[in-house]
């Protein structure tokens, strides 16, 4: 019989990202807010609902991650401003993505010990973003040495987790992948009659809002990390 | 023994890059030169060196690519014209960024015919560059069929060739990399004992220029792709 994996989603799942974008558009409302207040009873949300609504436009064309965040918090700047946002406001901008592209890893509570918990099995780092962010933050972190395999996807789709599978030989029915985004790190998995266990991070990002599949059979939601190596235990049971 | 590998770059050697990005870099000297004609003679030319300048500053945070690029002309932009650039002028670099990933492939003359002359050998396609854009860019291209691996790299530098090696189970002094970038394709798999064809492109990107290495038993250069697999049997005979 073919070998169980264990997927590991990396971003608010292995440690803290979401948290950092959180102050990047905390930044952005408060640059953006003071040219939508003849306009709007609360200028600073409409501001955030304008750059969630330009960066759904551009993912298409620009994919995740940081720089592809920054560009769309520039271009939401100008429209939201009609061009009254003042140049040194968009350079604060540029500044704060270098900032993020420099953040330091800190891992969740649990992260480390769930995975050695689970290291009887192979495992798999499946992470989605920017390459450069990514491979940073896996080289800072240490934790490739951890792991069997690595891969940094563009998308977290049913196609690419089929090309991990194939790439790495797993067997989908003999995966269990773990991660805190409904949206990549579950539905997906699921469809391709995998496991899947919700690890929800403290808040989610907008655009991977999704509804959990809770009547699936192979679906398990873990209240933090540390709940996580009885749950696959019985998944594979 | 093992198997040959032969490794492909693909921007600039298998598909057309560095057009779109000469077309880029005019188009921010236009909208950045009359900011700087007080200031310099060619004020084209400075604001060319000046763009060139923050790239290279910023890569080590951005990476390679076209988003890393496009955030790099924003900052020089702003920069470069004391804070006077308009925010309409930054929109049309926010636009050709998006263009930029819409950029249509084409094949360099005699690159298909290659890979095709060369298949008795394992191939791998080994890139660098923005994730979504390489993505695209192999799935549009359908180039991932003709490869019996493919890998978008963050960097080309030894450690990260080493660790495509590893992944591949390929042994360095059995494989070929053919690449236009000296810097990028030839002297990091040269120095890991490898052989290297460089097939110059036309124009060469200001951050990847670099001496060649001419005096190097296990290195050659081909005038054109056509010109690749005479010159890879010989190293390889």
């Amino acid at each position: 019989m073919s070998e169980i994996w264990i997927g590991f989603d990396a971003d608010d799942t292995l440690w803290h990202n979401e948290h950092y974008f959180i102050q990047s558009y905390a930044l952005f409302a408060e640059l953006v807010a003071p040219y939508l207040e003849a306009e709007h009873d609360d200028a600073e949300q409409a501001a955030h609902d304008l750059l969630v609504a330009t960066e759904r436009r551009n993912i298409p064309s620009f994919g995740y991650g940081i720089k592809g965040a920054t560009i769309s918090m520039i271009e939401a700047a100008i429209t939201a401003s009609h061009g009254e946002i003042r140049p040194e406001q968009i350079l604060r901008l540029v500044d704060r993505a270098k900032e993020m592209m420099e953040h330091p890893v800190e891992f969740l509570d649990g992260a480390l010990d769930t995975i050695d918990a689970l290291s009887q099995h192979k495992l798999v780092l499946l992470t989605k973003g920017d390459l450069k962010d990514q491979h940073r933050k896996i080289e800072m972190s240490n934790i490739a040495e951890r792991f069997d395999a690595v891969e940094i996807m563009h998308e977290k789709d049913g196609p690419t987790y089929r090309k991990a599978f194939d790439r790495f030989s797993i067997d989908p029915v003999r995966f269990v992948m773990i991660g805190n985004s409904v949206k990549s790190d579950i539905i997906p998995v699921l469809e391709l009659g995998s496991a899947a266990v919700h690890v929800p991070y403290r808040t989610t990002w907008a655009i991977e809002v999704a509804e959990e599949p809770t009547a699936h059979p192979k679906f398990r939601q873990a209240s933090s990390m540390h709940a996580v190596p009885p749950i696959v235990d019985e998944l594979l049971g």
